[in-house]
């Protein structure tokens, strides 16, 4: 069994850089801040005997080797970057759990037959640059590294040159490490596990994702002296949309949801009607014909509201990723920890995207999660207990020794 | 007459000045560039002879002595700062347009009884300081100097402290001038003078304006996991609430106007659902009561909106004034300069507010429009004529005149 206390005191230190506003973090992919996460996870990772690589786009990897030279390793871990507004436990949970669990196997003295290599994935969140899981995906041969490097962020700074500033482009090639197998551990942000008492949701598939960004060209014109009838409302065309985005959701309910989280309007002035507003639409449903006809609607009805509006608008996919099966064996071994060690669980198929999402593409992938207070995630209240990290843990922990051997 | 071309050269050299990035300008109130755009003002005021005052909230006041040591000044003016994405001619030809009266004044030796003073109000369009017309707001004991300078940028800035920054707080007290009358030259920024082929609006009334800031409390969740039933979607609320501005200002058409220029959205990024926004709903009419009905049907439609999706929403005026009635001598004596000099013309109702709508409050005002093409402003790409620009100046110079005496 994993020690809760050291686990917790960790999440809480971790917790201390790149704090928020309202008891959460800042701390966004290749800042400052997200640099020192870096730097004391590595303190962590050498200080319990492992060696740290780092590849050409920041993800990093802490090795304990294993007893047979020829073995693979199994892959654990999640990511360190946070939302504007996040918590202190997506992402940071599955690296710092892979952790404790290293530190448990050093404290009981046993070796596995793989090495184990504990993992934080660059650029997870995909808030300061689109689209989510980046690094991973380009691990996964999804992305090119070039593609991936010019992705730009509100600023108009490239994703390349802040990994070179913040210092953590390593010199691995990217994707080159095979995997034995990889497992995730990661707060559910979402409300089921609650809600039905389980410790602990074995994942068994990933939900999709289409995010679609969406520019309406009005005329930026003064809000008093413009009539109505000349009018060219980006804004209000905008809101025509959205309403349209809740209407197609809920049109697949209860197997899709739809919403927008990112909006600029310009020039965002009291007295000038909208010329132009960009806004970000996120579809998601398990099933991938759903949300290809969402996708679909999206753009055939915003066309029509935009065409009535006599308005231009542009449609640009910035973000995609289809359902995910994982892998069977992986998916069996969580259950049967989660079994042996006598925890409440339950199947469930994951709402958010991860860096396993990709990952499961090139190698046998699963994940575990633990539930999170509400529901709520990617919100600075976003709570967990220490017991269900525990249960997390330790469920890793087990499905690990498990996949690595002894 | 005036001479078209030297006033065209100065428009033009005071364009140099916080360019845009479409031809336009970004010359915001309290701005490095707006302190530029002051001292070149000054320059040319000090060069035609006038005398420079400058008063304790930034207001430039040129002064042109009379014959008569007892007589009250002729006011000229409007306002040197722009939109961020704004014209060249709003504001801007009404303060250029009194220092053209001038030169020509000098160049033809006409002494007036009055004085004659052109002004520069600080922060007329209320972009980056709401509310728009601030600073003659307090000239006119509209608000008070100090709720003035408490105001707030976007990123917090104070309006107070910017004015110390760029050096423009003067010494004169804030209102203490007597105004003998005031004439305030400005573009239409509307289509009706253009498309009846008129070259002078004689400005008979202004329409009133309600600045409505809205703030609706959803709660930020993750766009992914998030069940539709359990969202708190802020971005849905607002886009309920715009479809209800459009419709609340259309029954009311053509006699009002209704729009949300200023939306921010929080936390803004593409996974999480909006858990607040803020936005500004402006509302004119000519028509006081018309103004006050929409006012209190955004807030008890927009109330229902709220509870409905079971979320918090305030209320707060950020701006507001009453349909201004202009003074009729003035009115006359700016009518009857038009039909002197032979320009067609026509009485017209301001959509925009101006500071002469604040200036009547203490004064005897009335104000000049001339066209603009495709009714345009607001917009970088806002145009003029030099013919028209001549018109409204040489309109100006006449009631001037004959209302300063000779
Ligand atoms: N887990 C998580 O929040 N990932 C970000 C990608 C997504 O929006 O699902
Ligand atoms: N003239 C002008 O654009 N003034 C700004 C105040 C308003 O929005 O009407």
């Amino acid at each position: 069994s994993i020690d809760p206390d050291r686990l917790w005191d960790s999440l809480m230190e971790m917790a201390k850089i790149g704090p928020g506003v309202a008891g959460g973090n800042n701390r966004q992919t290749l800042t400052d801040a997200d640099s020192e996460g870096r730097h004391l996870f590595q303190k962590w990772c050498e200080a319990a005997g492992m060696t740290m690589g780092v590849d050409a786009i920041g993800n990093m990897f802490a090795t304990r080797p294993g007893t047979d030279p020829d073995a693979l390793p199994v892959y654990v871990g999640s990511h360190l970057d946070t939302q504007p507004t996040g918590g202190k436990y997506d992402g940071v949970l599955g690296v710092l759990g892979g952790l404790e669990l290293i530190r448990t196997l050093n404290d009981l003295n046993i070796k596995t037959k793989h090495p184990i290599c504990v993992t934080n994935w660059t650029n997870e969140e995909g808030t300061r640059f689109a689209p989510a899981m980046l690094a991973s995906g380009v691990f996964a041969g999804v992305h090119t590294q070039d593609w991936a490097e010019d992705k730009r962020d509100a600023e108009g700074k490239r994703f390349g040159d802040e990994l070179d500033r913040i210092g953590w482009r390593g010199t691995e090639e990217v994707g080159a490490r095979k995997m034995h197998a990889m497992f995730e551990l990661h707060i559910e942000q979402g409300p089921i596990l609650e809600a039905e008492g389980k410790d602990i949701g074995v994942v068994t598939h990933g939900q999709g994702l289409s995010w679609t960004q969406v520019t309406i060209h009005g005329k930026d014109s003064h809000t008093g002296s413009t009539p109505m009838p000349m009018r060219k409302n980006a804004g209000l065309a905008m809101a025509r949309i959205l309403e349209k985005v809740e209407e197609i959701a809920l049109s697949h309910a209860p197997h899709a949801v739809g919403a927008a989280g990112h909006i600029d309007v310009y020039p965002n002035s009291r007295n000038v009607i909208p010329g132009k507003v960009v806004f970000t639409v996120d579809f998601r449903s398990p099933t991938l014909s759903v949300i290809e006809d969402m996708e679909t609607r999206l753009r055939s009805e915003g066309q029509a509201i935009a065409d009535a509006m006599d308005m231009q608008i542009e449609f640009e996919k910035v973000g995609g990723f289809d359902p995910v099966t994982f892998d069977e064996g992986c998916v069996t071994a969580v259950r049967s920890a989660a079994e042996r060690l006598g925890y409440s669980h339950m199947d469930i198929i994951s709402g958010a995207g991860h860096d396993a999402c990709w990952i499961n593409r090139v190698a046998p992938t699963a994940m575990i999660m633990c539930p999170c207070v509400d529901g709520l995630s990617h919100n600075e209240a976003e709570e967990i207990t220490k017991d269900w990290a525990k249960a997390g843990a330790d469920v890793l922990l087990h499905a690990v020794i498990e996949t690595a051997g002894v």
